[in-house]
């Protein structure tokens, strides 16, 4: 729903600047909607601050600010994204999430149905990955001086002991596994915001790859680097993790899974699948020992079916990523330099 | 300085889409200002969480977003509040707080400048108050669907054993005690906003309160209830308290610091300072015994010279917050219904 449609419900339906006051409006707000919904123990004490237990170990915090537009989209919407990102990033350091914070920023004239089903999402989206959203913070800012709803989300985790990864632990002569196709959350995105039809509807890949990675930690102790290629897709994601290790990369084109229609949405769009957002997939290096073992455990969670061995860790002082394309021939992935999908997630 | 200005400086000077979209203008960004001013260990490794050592204990987290409007004010800046607003309500829960993470939401055409100016205000606040800020995330808006910047930051703190402090836990004929002078904070704001000038400067004062309620502790373990007044003044702030601990209040109106500057700004614009916001004040709920050695304690400290006694808590089914005026006469101090100050923090 367009946010210019949803004020002419009225004040009623929408919210408005009390909402963000401090006062009544929004400690109702707060109840009816955000409390209703994300209903926990230590949520509902109601402090500005949430009193948690955590097991022994060490932590790993992560925030992500969720901007995406459109606010719905196939296969989810802002809630569930702001849950799964960040869950995500406290996942890839090879932790388990226990907590999530919420802040939302609202714009004037949102409408209230639109809130609800939104924080309905995160709810459902929290329950499945099992962990609590313990507290938040709501604040609203004047009609034209934000878009709808900003959610920033901040995770917990724990890690077990012996657990060790990191984007600056690659190797050369390591495996880069990819756990399934790239591309499809961009051009779910897309397509919703251009209005394309295409045979199939492309459905965004958002989810919370935590179960998946418990189950890869367990198999193989050699697993050094884990991280989801989000903004900038698989290209900027492999570029960084290139820096933080000092070392190349190459990739193998053909290994690349990726599904027909995103191709043909790629080719339509004039974009490079390497370079488009994914929300529900992750990048994992590993001994080549371990790589078979990690294969048949990502293929068989329903996350990881379409798991690929894509390239191996090379040793470069220049920390290039490279690919040997479907022609046979050899190509820099380089990052984007410029502008390309902007509030992707 | 007006984002309208900042826009002539050209695109050089100001951030664009590029810097959000997980390339190299956001890589470059990171390094430049962000890690150039907020640099430690656990930061530089440059992960999408923070790998973090907490020591034993039980935890808070609490999370706010900061949309302040202007974002620069005497006294401060959006940055310093963003850290000095989650401190506080870290510390409010009787913990010490050990490390931030940070999100930013920034408008396409934001300059540079200014937000390095901001970037560093927060880290001399984080450096001052003995955090790190160890993760963070930036994302950019359109021209228009923004002001300026946002930041929602989160804390994570450690509650020493013993502790117990929370919003439910005020009982009938305990003290209320105050910090300081009320209204300080949103008279600062508005006296920008409106372009008001008084004879003398009215400043914030946002400040990190962690290391008053650290010496509050230590000197008296009935200390029941901690709880900075931000939006909605001392009077929502108390109100929240009241309804969460179920028992009523009675304030004496002449005990309530208030500097005369801050009053007579409140009659010219027609505010009442007990719904002003304040950002380096805190509210303290104590068994009487405990009253003086606690004045005491709060008035030898920097943050705390003004502390007083303005109140007790009574047996009230209604939760009812009252105060006796100057005249002698008693009114009841509501929650706000309509709309007071937004964007104050």
């Amino acid at each position: 729903m367009n946010i210019m449609e949803t004020t002419t419900q009225g004040r009623a339906g929408a919210v408005d600047m009390t909402h963000g006051g401090g006062g009544r409006a929004m400690v109702e707000l707060i109840r009816n909607v955000f409390q209703r919904h994300l209903s926990n123990a230590i949520l509902d004490a109601g402090n500005d601050g949430a009193l948690i237990d955590v097991p022994r170990g060490r932590l790993v915090m992560s925030t992500d600010g969720h901007v995406v537009s459109p606010l719905f989209f196939p296969g989810g919407d802002i809630g569930c994204l702001a849950v799964h990102g960040t869950l995500n990033d406290v996942a890839m350091m090879g932790a388990r999430p226990l907590y999530l914070t919420a802040g939302f920023i609202i714009e004037e004239g949102f409408a209230l149905a639109d809130l609800e089903r939104i924080v309905a999402s995160m709810a459902r989206a929290a329950r499945e990955a099992g962990v609590a959203i313990v507290t938040g913070d709501t604040k609203v800012v004047e009609k034209g001086k934000g878009d709808g709803v900003f959610i920033t989300t901040t995770g917990l985790g724990v890690v077990a002991e012996g657990v060790e990864v990191g984007g600056d632990r690659a190797r050369p002569e390591q495996v880069i596994l990819l756990s399934g196709t790239i591309g499809d959350h961009g051009i779910a995105i897309l397509s919703k915001r251009e209005s394309l039809e295409f045979e199939t509807e492309i459905i965004s890949d958002t989810a919370a790859l935590h179960g998946l990675v418990a189950d890869m930690i367990e198999v193989a102790p050699s697993l050094s680097v884990l991280r989801d290629p989000t903004r900038g897709g698989l290209a900027a994601t492999l570029n960084e993790i290139a820096h933080q290790s000092h070392v190349g990369m190459r990739l193998e084109e053909s290994a690349i899974p990726l599904r027909a229609d995103v191709k043909a949405a790629c080719e339509l769009l004039g974009l490079d699948p390497l370079y488009v957002a994914n929300e529900g997939k992750l990048i994992a290096i590993c001994n080549e020992d371990d790589a078979e073992r990690l294969l048949a455990v990502m293929r068989a969670h329903p996350l990881g079916r379409d798991a690929a061995r894509i390239g191996v860790v090379t040793a470069d002082v220049n920390n290039l990523v490279q690919m040997r394309t479907g022609f046979g021939g050899t190509r820099l992935v380089d990052w984007l330099a410029g502008e390309q999908l902007p509030r992707i997630c």
